[in-house]
Order: structure tokens, then C-alpha cells, then sequence
């Protein structure tokens, strides 16, 4: 595999500044790698609330299924994560290796267990040592420093090849609030089966149900906009804390996400979510091209979101889009599968801005040369316009290379 | 593109037997490939009967449009495909075209143009210049013979690396009746969208609307659970033909699919059906592994066909399986994705009859060096065991090679 850092990187890392009322602390627990961090502890003071939400799929991870049931409380005070062990697919002692690792983080912290949150990313199917925790996680918790969201991005890293961060800072009321967020792609490799987590932190006094309806409302054009292959991990993960500590600089209280005050923290908070979900886009396994699929005139919303996905997971698209050929015949066919309404004589096509179908045929004015050229940019807007109604949506992907069937082909040793 | 025969291609081509009651005659009507037949067709006698499926495409091409309402009369006279052009996205002109090829059919075979049925597979986007059927058509009926269905199997093939046949010989009543089928596959190669074809002849005597519910019955276990790569052509279709000679024989006239005497038809039917869809998944583009997937244990034979589906077009899947990697964890995660009843704690999952993971984890007498040994054969099963119910179902797909991402990401020139 090539330890490249991906062509399609961002080429500019934000700073990230501190948040008040958490610390951030990695360490080298030797969970499976050797010579880089691989565990990340979050400490964060009393009053920090929670949110979260989680990969659909029906065979969810152990640390999912303890997220779940903590999120009930919506209190926080600790985050461990690990990379190397997704503890997934471990039967029962993946529920003892949840509760143990719970265990040793509440004794290093000082708290119950049930402000504990984890994650875990890596290989599947094999026992975690939860042992390996021990004095890793006490160390941690006193060592554990303001800052260091970079570290932190770094630690989680499986086959991401940059580590991805996000920042905003907005006003609350008359306060500054900091926003920021870290991430890890969605990426799989022989044996491991790796995961999209993200973990956004704010010193913004939020209530536990606001945050998690900010949340629910931030992920839908963001996270879930955002397709590798169309396969869906058992440990997809997105939490989010907040500290509450500028409350002491005069941030008002929030209990409700319609707040009208929360204004400038929405946009800033679904910016984050945005900027880490196309880093991960970006990062998809084998990438050369950043793809931005626009489909609009769809009789809804949700009609178009569907028919963007179809075209974003079709290997036919995405391979031609490697190949750098503007074609748009598998795209009709990608909306015509997708099972949405369609009328195949009012499509229009364009690549990159360039129309090359129209109303069920190729564009009269279509010029190959044009369109070749414009398919060689490392990002391609594809748009599908449908003619139906007003709906409209976009998801980003990746293209699909002989990069990725050699980094997912390659022989388990 | 490698041009070399699939390494899964059948050993042994069937000889063919005529069928009475219809010819087949080819030629090079010069539609986009050089050197080659492209043009196929079929010519019955009066009282041939005619069913039919096709791609659940919102976008389907304009021969399917033409054959969805010709069938109405469940009567043809002649069937015209041709391969180089699919006249799929070419607006109206692609109406006239359909309308132009069958008046030319209807002509040369002497009947009208609600008895002509019609496919294309090929370029798509591209108008179809029908006028080049004239001649050649009138030619071809003209010479068309009995028998001939190699000849008839390479003429419609695009990336096919092989052409298709399969047959079966049964009794109906007392008669002998024979069922010739041959079939190109679904591959696709820019800038050529490729298509699954299939027509199925026999001289059994079956109205149409038996042999309708024959078609439907038989597509369900047979063509609809292969898959390549999750894509659905906008051309798909299968016809079967009846051309009733055999009544001349002896055999009785069918007008139910209920019939108890069809009983043998049936199971000869069906697997032809059968041993088409398998070559067609012989001859994924690339595909280096035929894979059987089969899960049972689940609540309903739908539910297990949409895991197995899920199971079959995951690349994630698709890729290991090319890696010789028995990467069980990309199965739970397909399994996950399908959003069917499934508990993590009670999967089981087997690589050529060797049990891998059980009851939620990793199998304990799992041996690598065995299960690594298995995954090299060219015909891998895989089975997930469910324990939840009683529901099973099958289906065949392939392998995701370079090789796939090479055919369809070739640079379109």
C-alpha cells in the first residue's frame, strides 16, 4: 500500500485553538502499531454535555452500543479513543473490554462510568486488550494539556493519510465561543475494517438535547452527504461535547436548538461538520479526485439525495471519473436505478460546468476536446439537472481507483 | 482491455439443437464494430407466442420501451438485436429509430410491427442509424435457418469474452420439446454501455400469458440474483419465445403456468435460466473469482436476499475475495449495512465450507493456513448463517479486480 499522503489533502491546516474546560492527552498503548500514538483520552470538567450519533448498520461495534446506552445521561467527563482494535465483532468480551476500559477511565478521571465515551477503529473480529489501558489512561489523565487537537487527530489515524481538523469561532451572546473538531476517514484495509469518527468539541454552554439535535440537524448535509464505496462501518461514530465554560464569560445558556441566539454557533458548528466531512472525502482510499454531486429539479429533497447516492456509489461512474471520461450515459444510468422519479427526456448533464446531455440526448453543442480537458481537475462537480420539480441535494465521493482494489485486495498477512 | 477468455468460462459448449418453428440468420451490418456479425435475427411462424422482462431502469432505452408495449399482443413474428448501438438516451430520434427497424423487419418477414421485437446493446447517447438494417434484413430472412444459436450468441456480444448458450430437451405430454437460450452479459467498457441480453426459444405450445408467468417466476432465482456491480443497465431484457410446433407432435396446448404437465418444462426452463445467469457472472468484466453467496437463518426469503445482495455488492467484499483475503469482518459489515433483522451475537460465516466466525466472533478453531488455501480457488462460497428464522436465499457475483477498474476507467478516446 502507499503511504502517500493523499493528492487531494488540504493544503492549508487551520491552528486550532484551546477550549476551555477539556484536555487533551495521547499516549503509545501498543495496542497494535508500533512507534505512533494510538490512544487518545479527552478529560473534560463537570457540566460538559454530550451528543451523539451513530453508524446504522445493525452489527454495531461494542463502544457503540456503550455510546448509546451512556448518551441516556448526556453528561461527560471523559473520551477515550484507540486506533489498531476496533473491538468489533467480539462477542462477549467485547462488552467486558468496553466495561473494563469504562473502568480504568473513570478511576483515572474521578467519575462514574457512565460519563465515560469511547471509540475504537482498527482491526476487527480480535479480542482488545483492555488491560493495555491501565496506567496508560491514569498517566494520561494527569498529563492531559489544553490544545493539542492536532495530536489528537494524529492518534486516531488508521489508513487516513493526513490527519483531519476543523475550526470555527463564533459569537454566543456577547462571548467568543471555539469550535473544533477532529476526524478520521472512512477507509478500510485488510484486516482492518476502519471507521469514520469525529469528535467536535465546544466551550459553548449547550443542554445535552439541543447539542444533540444541532447534531442530528448538522449531519444530514455533511456526514451523511459524504459516500467512500457505500459500504457502512460497524463503528461509524460523531460526538459531540460541550464544555459549557464560556458560560462564565457571559455565553447565555442554551436549552434549545431553536434558540434564535444560536445563530452564529449553528453556522460555525455545521461549517466544522462540513470542512471534516470532505476532508474524509478527500482522504477516501486510493482518491485522485475530489467529486461533488449536484442533482436538482427532483420532486424532493429527499428524491434527489437518493439519486445523488446512486450516481456517488456506482462503480461504473466512479471508475469512469478515475478514468477522466466525461460519462455521462452511466450517470443516466445511475438515475435511472436509483428507483426516483425520472424523466429520461428532460436529463440534463454537465461536468464541471460544461452541459454534455440535454433534455434526453447528447448536448447539440457538445465538444469532446472541452469536456477532456475539464475532466483532468482533481475536483469534478458533476450536476444532474432532472426538470421534474425543485428539489435538490449534493454529496461528495471519491473516485474509484486501482488503488483501492489494491489497497482492499492486498493479501491478509 | 485484455481480450483473453474469461478463466471462469465453461469448459463445455452444449451442441444446440434446432428448434422448429423459427430461424436465426446474423450479419455485419457495419453498426460501429468492424469484421464481426452485429446484427441478429430471429424469424417465427404465425402463432408464435412471446413474454418478457426488463430493467427496472426509470430510464430505459427505446427498444425496451418498444418491446413493454408490443408485448401486449403476446404475438411475434420476429425478433431484431443488434449489438455496437444500444439506442439508449437518444430522445426522439431513438422513437424513430425503433419504428424505423421494425417497419424494415416487419417488411422483410411479412407481417406487422406489433410483431416485431426488438433489442440494441451497445454505445449509448449515440443515434442508432436504422436505415443501415435495410438489405441486410430483408437478406437475413431470407437465409435465416434453423438452429445456428452459437452463431446467434456471438453476434450480440460486446465485452462478453464468451458467447452464451444453454439448452434443455424435456417432455410436454408425450412429446419431446426442446428450450435453446443464449445470452451476452453485463459488462460495461467506456464508451459503451453494455447490457444483459437473453432470449429463450422453445417449440413447446404456452400462451403467452403462461409463458409470461413462467418468465416471471423463472428471472427471480436465476437473472435477478446475479449481480456485478450493483449497476442496472437501462437495456436489460429478456424474451422468451414459444413457437408451438411441437403441438404438431402431440404435445399439449399450456394456456396456464399452473399446468401439472409443465411440471418438466419447468425444471428444464429454469435451468436454462439458471445456467445463463451463471455464465453471465462467469464473465464479469475482470472477474477473476465466481462467488456464490448464500444466507439462511434469516426471518424471510426476501430479507436473505437482500443481505446476500448487500453481501454481493460491497466492494469492500468484492475486493477481498480478489485478495484471497476470507475477510469475514467486510461480511458482518455488509450484513450490518442491509438494514434486515440481524443480531451480531448469533453469525456464523463460512469460506468454502470452513466456518470462520461463530456466534459473534471469530471461530475458535479458526486455521488461517486452511481458510488461506480454500480462498484460492476460483469458485468461492460464502455462507452466513442468520440463525433468526427459517429464510434462505442464493445468489452469484464476482470478484472486484483491477482488472474491472481498468476496463471501465480506460481513458474514452
Amino acid at each position: 500500500m502507499s503511504t502517500a499522503v493523499s493528492p487531494l489533502a488540504p493544503t492549508n491546516v487551520p491552528d486550532m485553538p484551546a477550549i476551555e474546560g477539556m484536555r487533551l492527552g495521547t499516549a503509545e498503548a501498543g495496542i497494535r502499531y508500533k512507534n505512533r500514538t494510538d490512544v487518545l483520552l479527552a478529560v473534560f470538567d463537570k457540566g460538559t454535555t454530550v451528543a451523539g450519533v451513530f453508524t446504522r448498520s445493525k452489527c454495531p461495534s461494542a463502544p457503540v452500543e456503550w455510546c448509546r446506552a451512556m448518551l441516556k445521561g448526556g453528561k461527560a467527563r471523559a473520551l477515550v479513543v484507540n486506533s489498531g482494535n476496533a473491538n468489533a465483532f467480539t462477542g462477549k468480551t467485547g462488552r467486558s473490554s468496553t466495561a473494563l476500559t469504562a473502568k480504568i477511565a473513570a478511576d483515572a478521571v474521578g467519575c462514574t462510568e457512565k460519563e465515560i465515551f469511547l471509540a475504537s477503529t482498527g482491526v476487527i473480529g480480535e479480542p482488545l486488550d483492555a488491560s493495555k489501558f491501565d496506567g496508560v489512561l491514569h498517566s494520561l489523565a494527569q498529563e492531559a494539556t489544553e490544545g493539542r487537537f492536532l495530536d489528537a487527530a494524529k492518534a486516531i489515524m488508521t489508513t487516513d493519510t493526513f490527519p483531519k481538523v476543523a475550526t470555527a469561532q463564533v459569537r454566543l451572546g456577547k462571548a467568543k465561543v471555539t469550535i473544533c473538531g477532529i476526524a478520521k476517514g472512512a477507509g478500510m484495509i485488510a484486516p482492518d475494517m476502519a471507521t469514520m469518527l469525529s469528535f467536535i468539541f465546544t466551550d459553548a454552554p449547550i443542554a445535552a438535547p439541543a447539542l444533540q439535535a444541532l447534531l442530528r440537524e448538522g449531519v444530514t448535509d455533511t456526514f451523511n452527504a459524504v459516500t467512500i464505496d457505500g459500504d457502512t462501518s460497524t463503528s461509524d461514530t460523531l460526538l459531540a461535547f460541550a464544555t459549557g465554560a464560556a458560560a462564565a464569560r457571559g455565553a447565555p445558556k442554551i436549552s434549545k436548538a431553536s434558540d434564535p441566539q444560536l445563530a452564529a454557533f449553528r453556522k460555525g458548528f455545521m461549517a466544522v461538520l462540513a470542512d471534516l466531512a470532505e476532508q474524509v472525502a478527500r482522504d477516501g482510499e486510493g482518491a485522485r479526485k475530489l467529486v461533488e454531486i449536484t442533482v436538482e429539479g427532483a420532486t424532493s429533497k429527499n428524491s434527489a439525495r437518493r439519486i445523488a447516492m446512486s450516481i456517488a456509489n456506482s462503480p461504473l461512474v466512479k471508475t469512469a471519473i478515475a478514468g477522466e471520461d466525461a460519462n455521462w450515459g452511466r450517470v443516466v444510468m445511475a438515475v435511472g436505478k436509483a428507483g426516483e422519479p425520472a424523466d429520461r427526456d428532460k436529463l440534463s448533464i454537465w461536468f464541471n460546468g460544461i452541459r454534455v446531455a440535454h433534455k434526453g440526448a447528447r448536448d447539440p453543442g457538445y465538444d469532446e476536446a472541452k469536456v477532456s480537458a475539464a475532466m483532468k481537475d482533481a475536483k469534478i462537480a458533476l450536476k444532474v439537472g432532472l426538470g421534474l420539480g425543485k428539489g435538490k441535494d449534493r454529496v461528495l465521493t471519491c473516485d474509484l481507483t486501482k488503488e483501492y482494489v489494491a489497497i482492499n485486495g492486498d493479501y491478509r498477512s
